[in-house]
């Protein structure tokens, strides 16, 4: 195969023919571009939880061309983008409303940018709600031809990429101040907090601790503590997290987006 | 890859192995074909949906040999069949119940048709419950690898293929009406009527009406309308739809399948 | 394609990154791997259904590797194994907790066997809850590539293999007692008993039977009854299960997990 590989990230579903109409089109000009689906499933038009999960997963894969969908603002004025990170010559194409940006920094800033929204590559007639058809999936199977961003729509200044507002967990006299950035569909929820700041703050691994106001360990995986019990752990991506084991820590604990999360050691 | 290109689209839904196992008995006897997953979320049994899915989003994928199983008569006296449409050499496999009609009418009608239940290349047993598996994947599979459909069963007459039957929009006074014929997950809803069948009517492109008891716009795009707001629209496949802005017009307008859906200029 | 193709189960759905970054992982080592889906929808942590699942569909999949990752006790020190089967040089890849051992005792049982929980091949760090992507992922890919078992970890007995404990149907004077092993999302229920026992004890096809406290009929397919009458059939597996037509025999029947069903004929 000389296509370069494939990877797309979005909110539209399974259910639906969203997905397969542009693996469709995708196949249709690259028959030999693989491409992997990360994950479909991103609660619609939740550009952070898009975002995190591109940048989380984007290192597991094959550098290549990295297509992801949410985008609340199709058919507005908001730009669609490819972009060129600036390490490992990964390309990634999308709309511009945050969602590739946290990506873009993971793999070193971007070194080269197109607006595509009127891209020769794309299909006629453009479809104002469904650029993922229409503009990203064909640009993107073009690049991983090999077609250089420059040819994909006009250049513009990395610096004028939409960025992404993120939450900042704090240190209080007696805890970590984190927020529920994320959660996976078994309720795991993802905290922003890095495993080393923990340690710095007195929350040791294999210790108690107060999460809000319940009682929990600092354990290393599930079967560090029993069935009903509240962790706080490092999750598969080194993101500090908090879980129930075989439970829910996000129904349990009543969180939502951008919660705060009070971590004290006791 | 010297196989031709396959798409594949069912009721199965995806938590079970019915589609799965199907990849893997076409993978079996066809290791190079491609296999695009259209959509496997059609509710259970709605050969309808399945029909109007199958003719909105073949023309995007390469022509080739495209699966589809919708099935509720599964066992019965049913045909299973291998169809060539007339244009573009596509071929259709699946059920003959209507299913695979709406889609060989837009590549130009049927030129050439099978009756596939007593195939030699199906697989033995071949289980009354499962056709998918055991019936029109392994056909498939040998159609993408270039067999002829005469070799796949007895050549029937195209006229015998089953027909599906759809509403039809008619024209009152003062309104369109319209029919609910589908919807996505969303809750937007597919019309049975044509853009340009809207504006001989006096509903134009940006101006307001009335859609049942509520008030709308004829919008291009979910960014022309307020949060919560009424829309009709052209949707991404050229047919007339209805949705709300970040909500459900199919449940918010208490709609279901064939409901009236009266648009009125104001 | 040189490298073997692989099949991969789990438990992981299809909302989260889970399978997408297996993929990932997969394809970034062995770009040629076809790798087919059988199912991602196994209930969380239900490790008999997934048995179960990977001996019924294994069977249509061409020979290769196969991947299964339904892991309750993933971090713990249940092993992670790689195994091949005496018949068809099949290898089974995932946790040591009984998943794999109805698959291996289908395809002839165990040949070979090793521990890969320290495999060379693993992703490094190995993360304690992701063992799919860190250890099953990468070992699979290695193995589809040609690496013997022996590279992949240490070899240890086959006898230690975990087994897994099934009910067994028994014989009552007047009654075959089966029980409800599984269930498809149509709510169908497949009994732990075969089609040829079912006749050795008076239970005929296309006769009336007692199913518990309700009337039934020994059918071929859905098609043999009206709606919403309840069968019992020979499933696409071979194996008896009973159904109630476009309803579900699971819960109008109200069964659990090894609830008893008594067939009786009358």
């Amino acid at each position: 195969m000389s296509a370069r590989p494939i990877t797309f990230l979005s909110d539209y579903g399974v259910d639906d023919d969203f997905v397969g109409v542009c693996h469709a089109v995708i196949a249709r000009i690259a028959p030999d571009a693989r491409i992997v689906d990360i994950a479909h499933g991103i609660p619609r038009h939740d550009i952070r939880t898009g975002a995190l999960m591109l940048r989380r997963t984007l290192r597991y894969a094959a550098p290549g061309v990295h297509i992801a969908v949410v985008d609340p603002e199709v058919g507005s004025e908001r730009r669609g983008i490819a972009l060129r990170c600036t390490e490992e010559d990964r390309v990634l194409v999308g709309p511009d409303n945050g969602l590739l940006w946290l990506a873009a920094q993971w793999f070193g800033g971007i070194s080269e940018v197109a607006d595509i929204g009127r891209s020769p590559m794309r299909l006629q007639p453009t479809h104002a709600t469904f650029h993922g058809r229409d503009l990203f999936a064909p640009v993107a199977a073009q690049l991983a031809l090999g077609a250089p961003i420059a040819e994909a729509g006009d250049l513009i200044e990395p610096a004028l990429v939409e960025k992404l507002e993120m939450p900042l967990a704090r240190l209080e006299a007696d805890a970590v101040v984190a927020h529920a950035i994320g959660a996976d569909r078994y309720g795991n929820v993802m905290l922003d907090v890095e495993h080393n700041e923990l340690s710095s703050s007195g929350l040791l691994l294999g210790h108690p601790l107060r999460i809000n106001d319940r009682d929990a360990v600092y354990a290393t995986t599930f079967a560090d503590v029993p069935a009903g019990a509240l962790m706080l752990y490092q999750d598969a991506y080194e993101t500090a997290a908090i879980a129930i084991n075989r439970g829910s820590a996000l129904e349990q604990m009543g969180l939502a987006r951008d919660s705060e999360v009070w971590l004290r050691p006791v």
